[in-house]
C-alpha cells in the first residue's frame, strides 16, 4: 500500500484570492480559486490534482452502484464513425452541437455525443439468442457536445465525463424492470453524493423512445426549470408538463362573431382595454384574449414551414416548451422578409381565419377547447373579432404544449397547484423502445425460434458535471465543503507551530492518520497560521487538524468543515477521536 | 467489498472460432477472437469487459510507479484550441497526423496527440517562484493520431490511451536527475509487466530537443527497427544510429578524374560491369561507385526545395532514416514533371558537378570524406566520371545520415558489429530543453531575484499499446497468456461435471478463492467440457481450476496456463494451493 500522505509544499496547487473573471456561480468561483481545475478553452477544463480526486471519487461511487444492478463496464471510443449517426438521422439532428470532423481520408467522423447507436450494434454483433438477455452495459467516458453557451466552469462543458448505461431486454416488462433498476441505482448514487434532487417526468427529445425523467439537482444557478405540486408530489420539467385541458363548453346561446374597428391596438395590452371599454359588462380580461403566434420550423433536412400558436393572451409562448414540443425542427423567429412574403400575417391582427385559409398549421394551447369564446385578430390593420368561438367559428390544427407555466397554475395530476424551481440535470433516464434497435434490426432468436427485437433503454449520469453540483449544494463562504465520500483527502492536517517538535509530531500524526486508513492532505508550508486556516477552508476537506499553539500542552484542534465545530483534544487521542466520526 | 465473482454465463462476451479477416498479427487476433476488444473503425476500438480490465491494470502499474518517483496526475482535456501549436508550429509540423476540427463558431480546434504546449502553459500559469520546483506531472489520458496506416487493432490505433509526463526543473542537472527518475521508473513498469524490451538511442523528431531514448518491446511484429551490438550492449533506432565516419585519405597521388563513355548503364549493376571490364586490374565494386538520389523536400510552411543525396553504390537510401534527418519536411519523390523541369537532371547518370552547379543542395553519407575516389554520373546521357575525388574534384554541402544500416555495420561506439531487430515502442523518453518553455516564456524568479528558463522533460508510455504488446508476447498457439500482473482475472474456475454436488462445489470454491482475494471468472455456462476448456486457453487467465471428473474422488485440477502444468489436488487443498503459488 503506498502511503497516501500528500505534502502541500511539493502540490501542484496554487489558490487563488480573488474569483475568476468569467465566474458567476459560486461552483465554478470556489473551483477555480481552490486550484481544482483550470480553463484551456470554453466549456474545456483541465483537472489539477485536487479536483481529479474528486472526480475519480465521484467515478468510484458510480461505478459501484451500476456493478450493484448488474451493470458490465465497458468503454468505447469517443472518435466515431459517421455511419451509425446517418442511420437514425442524429447526424444531422444534432444540428450544431456535433463535433464533426474528418479524417486524412476525407471519411466524416464525429466526437460522441451519447452511444445509442454504437451500443445497438455492438449488442447486435455479439448476441443472437433470448438466453442471452437480459445486459446492461455502461462506461464512464469523455463525451463532446458543442454547446452554444458553455457556461458556470465543468457544469455546461464541451469536453465532459458521463456514465452512460444501456439495457436491453427481450420485452417491455423487462425493460420496464431495468429502467426501475436504473432509478433506484441513481437514488443510491445521488444519496451518496449528498445532492438534493428531485425526480421530473421529461421530454425524451432528440433521444426518442417512450418515456423519460430527469435528476435535477436543486440549484438556484440551474439551467433547467421545473414545477412540483406541494401537494401531490407532482413534479415535471417544465417542458414535460402536459396543461390539464378544462371540459368543453356547450356552444348553444353563444352570441355570434363579430368584427369592430378597434383602432390601433396591437398588443394585447391595448386591446384589452378597448375591449373593456368597448364591452363594460362583460369583465374582459387578457385571458379573453386569444393570441397568434407565428415561428418559422426548419427540419433537420433544412425544409422550413410556417407554424402559428394560438395561447390565451395573458400567457406568453415559452420557447424552450416550444422547442420541445416541435423537436427535432429548430424554431426560428419570423422576419420583415416572412411578412413580406406573407401579406396575409397583418402584424397584431393575426387571426385563425387568415392563417387557415393561406394553409398554415394552426396549433393552440390545451385550455382553448370548444365552447370558448375569444377576442382575436381579424386579419385586417385595426381589426379584431369578439365572440370567436372554438369548434364553432374555428377549428385549429390541433393543440401543442408551448404556453408558458405558472405558479398557481393547476397541477396536472389534478391535485393542487404547482410551484416553479430551478435544478441542474444531473441524470436522465429513457425508455427508448425500438428506436434504436429497429434502426440496426437488433433482434435475437426467441424461445420460440421466431426472432426478438430488443428493447433499448439508455441512462445518463453527469459525472463531472457532478463535482461542480455536489460543490454547488456544499459550499460557504470561506471555500468548499465536501462530503466525506467524495473529498480529495479525508483529513487536512495544519501544522501552525514554528516549533521543531510541533512539526515532527505532525508528521507522525499524519503518518498515525494514513496507518488507521485515512488519506492526509498535510500543510507542511512555510506560510502563516492564517493562510494556512484560510487554505484549508477554502480547499474544504470534511476534517481539519490544527497542529498549533496547544502542541506544547498536549493538544490538538479538530475542526468540523461541515458545521465548523472546532474540539480541542489531547494529541494522543486525535486519531482515535477522528476514527470515532468516521 | 464487493464480490468480485464474474460468471460467464451472464459476461459480455462471445469468444470467435476464427480470426478476424483483418488481423494479421497474433495479438490483434488472439485479442479479437477472444472478446477483449472490437474494432469501430480503422484504427479505433472498443474495450470489452476483459480488455478493459487488463488496460486497467496496465494503467494501475503505470499509475504507482509514476506516483513513486513523485509524479503528481491530473488530467488535460484532448479537444484543445489551436493557438498552443501555432506558437510552437505544431499545428502544421503534424501534417495530415493531426485531427483538427472547427467549433460551432469556426475556432480551430484540434484532438491532442501529446501535450508539450499544454502543460508549458499550466506550469506558467501556478508557478513563480524557484521554490516551487522541480515538478512532475502526469495523466493516463485518450490520444488522437491520425495515422497513414492504423494496424493491428490496438497496436497502432488512432484513439489510444498514453501516459504522457512532463518534467520542469531548474537547471540541467535537475531536467536531467528527472529524466534519470523516469528511465529507471520504465523499466520497472516493463520488469512488472513482464515485456521484454530494449532501451535505444533515438531522434527526437517533431518533438524536438536534445537527446531521447526509446523502449522498444522485442517483436518480430514491430514497426521499428533497431540495431544493436551484441559486444558492446550499444542500441539505437535505425534512425538514430550515428555513421562513423572513416579517417579522411591524402589526395596526393590520386590518378586524376576522368570522363568515359559508359554506354547504357543507368543502373549500379550495369556500371559495375562496365567498370571491371575496362579495368581489370582495380578489383571495382559497387563500394567504388556513387550513387546520387535526388528527392523533393516540403517544409511544414508548404515550401519546395530539391536535395540530392550521394550515398555508396552498394547501398540503399533508408527513406525512415532520410525522413528523421531532414524533420520536420516531408520527403517526397521526384516526378516526371521535375525531371522535365530541371534538365540538368539526367536519369542514370547525375552528378556532383551538375548538382552542384545547378545550386542543388548535395548531401553525402559520411564514408565519403575527403580522399576517397569515385565513379559516379557525369550528367550526360552514357557518360561517368572516374577517380572523382572528394576534397579535390567536388566538395559536399554536408553529410547526412540516410543510408542503410546493415548487419555487420562497424558498431557507432567503436566496439563490435551491428544486428539489427525489429520492435515496437512503448515508450521514449525526452530531454527538451527549452523548446517548449522558451516558445510561451515559461520561467521563475530564481533564487537570486533573476529569471529562470525552465528545462523541461517529456515521457510517454503507450498504455492501451501495452495491452497488445503483453498479448504478443505471451501467447501460443492456443490462445493469450496473461502474467499475474495485469491478468483480468487472477483465476478461471472451469465447471466440467454435470453434476449438482460439483456445482454447488464450485461455487463454494469460487467464493473461497474470493475471500482469499483472488478475482474468479466461472465457466458456469451450460456447455460441453471441450468447448470451456478451448476457451480457457483462449482467454488466458493465469491459473484455470477444473471441476471436472475428480469431484467425486474429492479432487480437482489445478492448471498454470503459463507452463501448461496440470497437478491433480485434493479440493480441500485447491486454495491453499493457489495461495502458495501467487
Amino acid at each position: 500500500m503506498t502511503v497516501v500522505i500528500t505534502r502541500m509544499s511539493t502540490l501542484f496547487l496554487r489558490t487563488l484570492r480573488d474569483d475568476p473573471a468569467d465566474a458567476e456561480v459560486p461552483s465554478h468561483k470556489l473551483l477555480v480559486r481552490a486550484g481544482y481545475v483550470r480553463r484551456v478553452a470554453p466549456g474545456v477544463y483541465s483537472w489539477l490534482p485536487l479536483g481529479l480526486k474528486v472526480l475519480r471519487r465521484v467515478e468510484d461511487v458510480v461505478r459501484e452502484e451500476m456493478n450493484n444492478i448488474g451493470g458490465q463496464e465497458i468503454s468505447l471510443p469517443a472518435l466515431l464513425p459517421r455511419e451509425p449517426y446517418d442511420v437514425t438521422g442524429r447526424w444531422t439532428e444534432y444540428g450544431d452541437a456535433l463535433f464533426r470532423l474528418k479524417d486524412r481520408k476525407g471519411a466524416d467522423m464525429l466526437l460522441g455525443p451519447t452511444h445509442e447507436e454504437l451500443f445497438a450494434q455492438l449488442v447486435k454483433g455479439e448476441y443472437s439468442s433470448y438466453k442471452d438477455l437480459p445486459v446492461t452495459l455502461y462506461q464512464i467516458q469523455t463525451k463532446y457536445r458543442d454547446e452554444e453557451r458553455p457556461r458556470a466552469g465543468i457544469l455546461r462543458g464541451r469536453e465532459f465525463i458521463m456514465k452512460d448505461s444501456y439495457s436491453f431486454d427481450l420485452d417491455i416488462d423487462g425493460s420496464k424492470a431495468s429502467y426501475d433498476a436504473h432509478r433506484e441505482a441513481y437514488q443510491e448514487i445521488f444519496r451518496r453524493l449528498q445532492v438534493k434532487y428531485v425526480i421530473v417526468a421529461a421530454t425524451s427529445g432528440a433521444m426518442g423512445g417512450s418515456a423519460s425523467e430527469e435528476f435535477l439537482a436543486e440549484s438556484e444557478v440551474g439551467e433547467d426549470t421545473y414545477v412540483r405540486s406541494p401537494e401531490s408530489g407532482y413534479a415535471a420539467n417544465v417542458e414535460a408538463v402536459i396543461t390539464p385541458a378544462p371540459p368543453a363548453l356547450p356552444i348553444e346561446g353563444l352570441p355570434a362573431a363579430a368584427v369592430h374597428d378597434t383602432g390601433d391596438t396591437p398588443t394585447i395590452d391595448t386591446l384589452v382595454a378597448w375591449a373593456q371599454e368597448t364591452f363594460p359588462d362583460r369583465g374582459f380580461t387578457a385571458a379573453d384574449t386569444l393570441k397568434n403566434v407565428v415561428v418559422k420550423l426548419r427540419s433537420p433536412g433544412g425544409e422550413e414551414e410556417l407554424l402559428a400558436i394560438g395561447v390565451p393572451g395573458d400567457r406568453e409562448v415559452d420557447f424552450k416548451r416550444l422547442e420541445a414540443a416541435v423537436e427535432p425542427a429548430a424554431v426560428e423567429l419570423i422576419t420583415d422578409a416572412d411578412f413580406a412574403k406573407n401579406s396575409f400575417l397583418v402584424r397584431g391582427y393575426i387571426g385563425p381565419k387568415g392563417l387557415q385559409d393561406n394553409g398554415v398549421r394552426y396549433l393552440v394551447d390545451p385550455r382553448i377547447v370548444d365552447g370558448t369564446a375569444w377576442i382575436t385578430g381579424a386579419d385586417a390593420p385595426g381589426k379584431h373579432v369578439v365572440d370567436l368561438v372554438a369548434g364553432r367559428d374555428f377549428e385549429p390544427d390541433g393543440t401543442i404544449e408551448a404556453a408558458e407555466v405558472r405558479d398557481g397554475d393547476p397541477s396536472p395530476d389534478g391535485a393542487g397547484t404547482l410551484v416553479t424551481a430551478r435544478g441542474i440535470e444531473i441524470g436522465h433516464i429513457f425508455q427508448l423502445g425500438t428506436k434504436y434497435t429497429d434502426a440496426f434490426d437488433v433482434g435475437v432468436l426467441g424461445e420460440n425460434g421466431k426472432p426478438v427485437r430488443l428493447i433499448q433503454g439508455s441512462y445518463g449520469v453527469g459525472v463531472s458535471r457532478m463535482v461542480a453540483v455536489i460543490a454547488e449544494q456544499h459550499h460557504d463562504d470561506k471555500g468548499l465543503r465536501w462530503p466525506k465520500e467524495v473529498a480529495p483527502f479525508d483529513v487536512h492536517l495544519v501544522i501552525a507551530n514554528k516549533d521543531e517538535g510541533a512539526w515532527s509530531g505532525a508528521r507522525s500524526l499524519a503518518a498515525d492518520l494514513d496507518a488507521a486508513g485515512f488519506s492526509v492532505l498535510i500543510d507542511d508550508r512555510k506560510a502563516s497560521p492564517g493562510v494556512k486556516f484560510k487554505d484549508a477552508e477554502l480547499l474544504g476537506m470534511p476534517v481539519v487538524v490544527v497542529v498549533g499553539r496547544g502542541w506544547a500542552n498536549g493538544t490538538v484542534e479538530i475542526r468540523d468543515r461541515f458545521t465548523g465545530e472546532a474540539t480541542e483534544v489531547a494529541s494522543d487521542t486525535a486519531v482515535a477521536t477522528i476514527v470515532a466520526n468516521r
